[in-house]
């Protein structure tokens, strides 16, 4: 018995499950602040907000995932009471076809709608790789016009400059998935079931052209490519002549979206879903050019592959171009942080109608990181100004001043720990990135002042001073009237804002 | 064969899983307005926002929920890969909980942190309720000052205001545990495991006490009450003198805390405990007092019980006064928005250790339901200017008059539906809530001049009218030059808000 009285309780451990994180202070407030910035675009291209609840039923999620193929695993799921399997979803796109199937009477067409939350994925989790994580869409469904891409792509551009990607930083680039197929067709690979093999080698080598550069590129368009590890990748086995049709194609970029449209009908001559492809590209570029969108921003670009197995007609994606740093201390640009395009089975399997729809996502988390490494996320939360506690009797004074502070839009807070350690309280100060922190001892409470202590200053050397008077030697500290305290609390906030 | 083939194609169903429900365009915004207004109140006091993911380990969620004592049930869960049970969170706090035991010494102390986000419940659902829903919790994790009570109180009446909730309209009310213990030791139920049964009776009959009256009250705490029905509920046993003293501190409330709080110091003496919550509350009114929170915003209200089997100290809850319709057409209060309390063992299953805080937690979905109620959501998402297509070829010309509008920080989108039909556009304004809608004809264009119409005035009309020529000669319609185009749409907007 007494041996039993000795075994260790078992006490549950205090983490989250694995792949899944907390987000504290800061980093909360710049995703909201980020998601507001282009919410406000989006609402002002006419955009609806969506928010569906976490939740669908398997049967209504199906496999429908925009960006990838992949089969219905890697969600989360469970059966309900009833037997039903439900799970939580994985993108955004799923639900809005739930939602658009079950509402299509009652909603405008088109309907253009933005959403933005939590997806999740039960994939292995990885460094940088979480298994919840934000996505944030926009996505006109019932319209088949060039111009809905076209609007996307502008507003994409808008977005990425309203949450603080300079213009120059970025370009948004645009493709045809017809104009591809058109290629393959000129190219003799025009048999989308029988050439699959051929096809999907192709579409990866055209994804590779950052990386592997011209040569390697046309190696696994003919016979294969040795990597430097000497492993063998396969190649499409195209001719000469039919890898120069498909090289033609990376490099068809010119200048002017016009000239790369010409370069590109050149190219599709004789197919006919290439030139209607080469089409929809002049067109949208013409809107485009129309709204004052150019190349410095908004590009025709071939070389732009994204997914192609799912789209149906314009993808486009935004990069940006500046170069960060690589884990290995290389240059590189920072890439894509979004990506869209058509597609027409959307509601489909709900309803076997063809539903045109047109949408982008953006990277939520890569967006951040970003602005992060451009140093945009200058909103960063601010510390409150800090009351200290000198005399524990007298809370209500000091709740007092917090009072006043808060009134004048000033965070600020009492400190509410035990106050017997001085030092402690100005660790705590320094431990919230207070700017100041204010004191009032009973001998200044008799006089009428305050002392106000610039932490931005005085931080490094707080946590070494144990008692008031080393403190109050310090020159970052004022005496101020205590009917002054909002007034110069505010004033020097500004100047270490300054 | 033929037979097969005739087979229905087996469609999944467009709908969300039992329970589940989706947000259109306003609503969406309308609670994203709202928390963000609350978010700066909570910023304003010092705290900070916590997200954690929506999934935890169900070892880590336990049964840990302030409000109601309920099994380790209810929640969605399912089994991860390497066995571990998983489980969606069913509120904020278990979260919590587990965020602090893992951080503890690298947060502040104390820690006080806000958040916000959907938690799920698997319950069986019901008309209004729903298994996924908004929680928005304020919590001071680390200390035991009432402080930090007083705060939470001062806060949530703030809170309030900002969102929309006239001064007059609500009061917080604040009890502690500790009294209400102290008047059941006086009662001579001092006994809290012997006499579970008889206090669970007093606690709930307290509860009771604005549906059943005093006599209702005073028949549960003794022999039993009948209800209309005939249906008999079992009373606590208590003799006259018992109940006397029970009824005397639900009574005990005067027009200011200090009276009450002096009433409350008779009834439990001799009950330190009884004594000792007094102290608290007085503690609490003499800070709220000082920095001007008085009864009309905030009152010491002995009738307050809030899950107390939980709760060890202050608890307290904003009523809303104003009066409502019931669903049977009769005036009441329209009740409860959020409640909260100090509870000690936070994270004590995880560390051991106890850990005082002291929260409040805001029904999301009932704020946004009384702020529909007194029309103070006048925030409504504004339907965007539509500019109509009259000639499909000149879409860059609509889509330049969108961006100068959008330039002007004014929303507006093309029409990207069939443009045939030139009434379904405007039935599509319509839908759209659309305050202004543009009309550029070949002619208009000739001439250098545009139509806007004011569909505020000409909404219920338009859906009749099939031809352009109907169209002008309606009244809220006008020439204006197409170089004036977004300062007389601003006009017009502003002429419509007005």
């Amino acid at each position: 018995m007494a041996k039993d009285k000795k075994k260790k309780v078992q006490r549950p451990k205090a983490l989250p499950p694995k792949g899944f994180r907390d987000y504290f202070g800061s980093d909360v407030v710049e995703r909201q602040e980020m998601l507001a910035a282009i919410s406000d675009v989006y609402q002002r291209y006419g955009f609806d907000p969506l928010e569906t609840s976490g939740v669908e039923t398997v049967e209504a999620l199906g496999k429908f995932l925009p960006d990838v193929d992949r089969p219905n695993e890697g969600v989360f799921g469970w059966q309900d009471e009833d037997e039903t399997w439900m799970a939580l979803r994985y993108d955004l796109t799923a639900p809005l076809a739930r939602v658009y199937a079950q509402h299509r009477n009652d909603l405008p067409t088109p309907y253009r709608r933005y959403a933005m939350g939590p997806v999740w994925r039960n994939e292995k989790p990885g460094p940088g790789r979480y298994r919840q994580f934000y996505q944030c869409d926009a996505d006109t469904v019932g319209t088949a016009s060039m111009a809905a891409d076209a609007e996307i792509c502008a507003m994409l551009s808008d977005a990425l400059e309203v949450v603080g990607i300079p213009r120059g930083d970025y370009v948004v680039r645009i493709n045809n998935r017809k104009v591809l197929n058109g290629v393959m067709e000129v190219a003799g690979l025009g048999d989308v079931e029988g050439q699959a093999r051929e096809r999907g080698i192709v579409l990866r080598a055209i994804d590779k052209l950052d990386r592997l550069g011209e040569t390697g590129v046309r190696a696994l368009l003919g016979a294969g490519r040795k990597d430097e590890s000497g492993d063998f990748t396969d190649g499409a086995g195209l001719t000469d002549a039919q890898a120069d049709v498909v090289m033609g194609f990376m490099s068809a970029g010119r200048d002017t979206g016009a000239d790369t449209c010409a370069a590109l009908r050149d190219l599709v001559d004789g197919s006919e879903m290439g030139l209607k492809g080469v089409d929809e590209l002049e067109e949208i570029a013409a809107l485009l050019a129309a709204q004052g969108y150019g190349p410095d921003r908004i590009v025709i670009d071939p070389s732009v592959v994204r997914g192609l197995g799912y789209y149906t007609g314009p993808v486009y994606e935004a990069e940006l171009t500046f170069e960060i740093l690589d884990e290995k201390g290389r240059k590189r640009q920072f890439g894509s942080v979004a990506g869209g395009g058509r597609y027409d089975d959307l509601v489909k399997r709900f309803t076997g109608q063809e539903v045109p729809a047109t949408g982008v996502s953006i990277g939520v988390d890569r967006l951040l990181a970003a602005l992060r490494e451009k140093g945009r996320l200058s909103t960063k939360a601010k510390g409150p100004v800090v009351v200290t506690v000198m005399d524990r009797d007298r809370m209500a004074d000091y709740q007092t001043m917090v009072s006043e502070l808060r009134q004048a839009g000033i965070r600020a807070e009492v400190y509410l720990g035990n106050p017997k350690n001085f030092g402690n309280q100005l660790k705590y100060a320094d431990q919230r990135d207070s700017p100041v922190a204010v004191i009032e001892g009973s001998q200044e409470k008799e006089q009428g002042v305050v002392q106000i202590k610039d932490l931005a200053l005085g931080a490094r050397l707080a946590a070494e001073m144990e008692t008031n008077e080393e403190w109050k030697s310090q020159p970052a500290q004022m005496e101020i009237k205590r009917s002054d305290l909002v007034a110069e609390v505010r004033k020097m906030i500004a100047r270490a804002d300054g």
